[in-house]
């Protein structure tokens, strides 16, 4: 391996300065009427194996770092289309015990459902935990999870990007739900109601939805091509 | 070279992965009467020696991140403490055709005056360029200029931190001007005087700059304690 390294792959500039290792690791959280949950992992190579860990990977030299986690996600998910955003590089010298290595964390965002809650992923001991009890997770990875729930807060205040955690169709007590799940705080509800109608980007739909009372709760639907035009005309989404 | 590269620094663990060549690149944003500006420096070794370019780094192995950031900075201005965050990590394997290197963007922003406007770095030629007038710059700084503009316009409309480029104590329309610098728009004079006065961030200094007119201006200082009070209770500072 040393020698190929040597030979093949080492290409005439910047000769001078010495490689680090590369990895993604991906922050994936989960919605559905429990509540938030991150998606984590049994390591299972050294150092550090048998303990929990945020799912990723080494990338490859011939292999773009968006397409590292898209390689990660569809390896959990089976899917392709998923969102999935660059959330920060992390590469402090003494992060992982086992090489310099400067991870590139990546968050994502997927609605749970019967397809999807039991993850069967090849290798690993996979486990969707509570957000409010995620376990000591191996080097900086809790740090991570940290800095993705503040993104997942200020974009889902600022931007509509919850509503990739709902189904198409939801009612407002899940829209309700999701919010103070991602916030972990009680939010007053008539406030909450008010401001969301109030924006006008919820189509309601004209159907119900009866399997958590008899009356029946309002369905709606986001409308993202009204979202696209607010914003460009200045609009500021704001929960 | 390569011999210290085998011998010396890959540890036990990981022994299967290929490194990589890992750069810092900074997006440096200037202000002053002028408008908005970027700095930029001629690039003096290959591949594209001679043309316009980021001031960027390679990450030594021993080296946090972060530090090499503030290690280009502090070439560059002489200062330790300046604005700096990160930006994003730009990873196509095509990026570089001198070799597989992947960067990690910093953007920062620096007030000009008379001690900084003329820079001297040592073995580059450096320019302040108005920001209309970006030229073509190598690999893909371009692109890392237009995300770092996103994100300052991001930025300046939900956080305060246009106030970065502005002296400690400014005036309004110098206030105004760096909006507009910003957005590279027109705004409404009134409109930005009333929402920002309503914000209750500015602290009247009872002074006035008479530089301008003999009427003069009033002067203001941004009130970072009542900012960071607001925001803990929940505000979102809009612009």
């Amino acid at each position: 391996m040393t020698t190929k390294r040597v030979k093949g792959t080492i290409k005439k500039a910047y000769q001078d300065k010495e490689p680090v290792l590369l990895a993604v690791d991906c922050i994936i959280f989960g919605f559905d009427i429990e509540g938030l949950k991150l998606l984590i992992f049994k390591r299972h190579y050294q150092p550090l194996a048998g303990e929990w860990s945020l799912l990723g990977s080494f990338v490859e030299r011939d292999e773009n770092i968006k397409d590292t986690a898209h390689r990660v996600l569809k390896e959990v998910t089976g899917f392709n289309k998923i969102f999935v955003e660059q959330l920060h590089t992390f590469g402090s010298v003494a992060r992982d015990s086992g090489d310099r290595v400067v991870s590139i964390a990546y968050w994502s965002l997927i609605k749970l459902n019967e397809q999807n809650t039991h993850l069967n992923v090849e290798g690993y001991e996979a486990k969707w935990v509570d957000f409010k009890k995620v376990p000591k997770l191996v080097l900086d990875h809790n740090e991570m999870v940290n800095v993705a729930l503040s993104r997942l807060r200020e974009r889902a205040r600022i931007r509509p990007i919850g509503f990739e955690l709902l189904p198409d169709k939801f009612t407002l007590p899940q829209l309700f739900n999701l919010y103070q799940a991602i916030y972990q705080t009680t939010l007053d509800d008539r406030n909450f109601r008010r401001k969301i109608l109030r924006s006008g980007l919820l189509l309601e739909l004209g159907e119900k939805d009866k399997s958590t009372s008899k009356r029946g709760a309002q369905l709606y639907k986001f409308d993202y091509d009204r979202y696209e035009q607010l914003t460009k005309e200045g609009y500021l989404f704001e929960i």
